[in-house]
């Protein structure tokens, strides 16, 4: 993540992620979910934080999953159900569950096929938010396959040369295990940036890069802008990957197209561009399994990936770069520095969470 | 296409298809192919001109067909097998055989698993170049299949903050059918550009655009530059899908990393980066269909995506753009026309058709 996106130091309050871990679980059994389902969704949101997925984390998304809870947008006990299914496939219709709490089952369920027949892909319709894709693909790499999951729903992105929404943010993500290395995990919007990067962004005080945004006419916006919904800011839709056409967002715009055929297409459902009101068609997910043994030795997979990830590692850096990194490698040392020394969190994010655990009457955040 | 890229008319000539399939045939032949071989890649080349991808036809890549198989890097007659297999997956070793030639092979039996299992996924190592990716995606979709396909070879490209190319420009591709609509079809490099551009950029005498490639340390080149090859150019390596971090580089990163995984890894080889030699592990490759019926009613699937092409074709223009497309569209269209006028080549392509058909004793190619 950019250093315009981080929490700076002087608003940062690190918190143990137990005790972050605890507040979550509180506060999804307070919304309805079961034990073992607020237990799922606390793992996973936690796990998030931990990588520093903070787009994606308790900062921006645990508010928003109470929202959606209470406003009955979201379901805490979905009748979740398999709609078809063939020996490598099936597609489940989420009963408006949390993608959060479902997405591991759905991922289970392709991993069990992986290893029947080689590959497993599960599509879900009817979903809610499913978090950072990220996370499920990890959880089949850590079964020995190679994951990917995406996910698809609302129209703030632009078509390349459009100047309507077509597209939501569509992320997709993959990976997979090596010996020594951390392991590969690439998880990104096909938009130029995740719509969450506002919010951290307005948190934080940073303007956006040229390239990012459009304004209402389509027009991408080529020089430094604030962030959408202050004042005086003529804010279109987010763009492409890419940004300009002249710069790739066509590829962008493909690549978004990929993940709404997959997750919306693929799931029997259709595309949020289609729905009437908002939600209508709810979010649409997608998982696949690769089982690694159904296409080579698992070690040699490994051993291999180790040597790629440590190659991509070594490379000699651009001048003014300190080091390449791998997709994934910095999630992993984050990871270690938040289980030592906690998680920051921003004095805005703390004060949330003050005013939900008062709220709910839930025992309240413990910080370092 | 940019315009930039494309063939300017007073340099064009235009031949009809069918002669300019013979020809293609007739070369093949007289490259050791069999004559169903030849056949099919006589189809695939035209079928890639037809479309207008120009990077991919006959202009760069008959005359690098032609020179692999005279020094003996590609085999007209491999011995191809599948090396691994399970009801959804199967591994094939290509014996260096041309990917042109074997790549609809592979997705048949992707084809036919999928219709199994609901998935097919083969890959291919120790193979030779592929063509356009897209081709063998549109394939899987003429099956009512979504097909997916990328291929792997090469180290031209940086990764973010890198010096060294590490990557193929490794592209990747998706097709889906639909009913009324023409198809959608998008093919992509995942590096900033494809290599081949940089032959059309010469033979038209255009420029390249400003965080395509970067200098000889790492540096991404920040405004319009000549194609490397010429005077006082410093060059060093293709820059990923966004072109420079601020831009989002790093989602190119991963996607070149997406294809290596599918490609080299999933087939049991190892990416470019880590042969001795030049084209020692040769191109590795992936194919991939989804049997819509297996996750959906299949008039559905087709009509939801004539509404979905129809939303983006009719969406806005941006200000200054005429129209918006969406991927596919334009090669559609692009084949109508060159199907009734014929297909527009350079004059210097024009010359060297000459020349080959000279040395190999073939029947000259008609113009119209």
């Amino acid at each position: 993540m950019l250093e315009r996106f981080k929490v700076p130091k002087k608003d940062e309050v690190r918190v143990p992620i137990e005790s972050l871990q605890e507040v979550i679980r509180a506060v999804f059994e307070k919304m309805g979910n079961s034990e073992s389902d607020a237990i799922e969704a606390s793992e996973v949101l936690a796990m998030t934080d931990l990588r520093g997925v903070e787009t994606h984390g308790v900062s921006n998304m645990l508010r928003a999953y109470v929202s959606q809870y209470t406003s009955g947008q979201v379901n805490p006990t979905p009748n979740w159900r398999i709609e078809r299914e063939t020996p490598g496939t099936a597609v489940i219709n989420a009963d408006k569950g949390l993608g959060v709490v479902l997405g591991r089952r759905a991922m289970d369920i392709a991993i069990e096929k992986a290893r029947n027949v080689g590959m497993g892909i599960v599509t879900m319709n009817n979903g809610a938010h499913l978090g950072a894709v990220g996370h499920f693909s990890m959880y089949a790499a850590q079964h020995d396959m190679v994951g990917m999951c995406a996910t698809s729903a609302g129209r703030g992105v632009l078509p390349t040369f459009g100047a309507e929404g077509r597209f939501g943010t569509n992320p997709i993500s993959i990976a997979a295990p090596a010996n020594k290395e951390a392991p590969l995990l690439f998880d990104a919007a096909t938009s130029q940036i995740a719509g969450n990067k506002f919010s951290l962004a307005r948190r934080v005080g940073s303007d956006l890069l040229p390239g990012w945004i459009s304004d209402e006419e389509g027009n991408p916006i080529m020089e430094e802008t604030p962030v959408p919904g202050g004042e005086g800011v003529n804010y279109g839709s987010l763009l492409p990957m890419g940004g300009t056409r002249e710069n790739g967002s066509h590829k962008g715009y493909g690549f978004l197209m990929i993940v709404d055929i997959l997750c919306a297409f693929m799931s029997g459902s259709v595309p949020s561009v289609f729905d009437e009101e908002y939600f209508e068609s709810g979010y649409k997910h997608y998982f696949a399994a690769y089982n690694i043994a159904s296409f080579t030795d698992v070690d040699a997979f490994k051993n291999n990936m180790d040597q790629m990830l440590r190659t991509l590692r070594e490379t000699p850096p651009e001048p003014g770069s300190e080091r390449v990194l791998y997709p994934g490698l910095a999630e992993y040392e984050e990871e270690q520095d938040r289980r030592a020394n906690g998680t920051p969190l921003h004095t805005e994010v703390i004060g949330w969470f003050e005013e939900i655990c008062n709220e709910l009457d839930i025992p309240h955040l413990q910080t370092m």
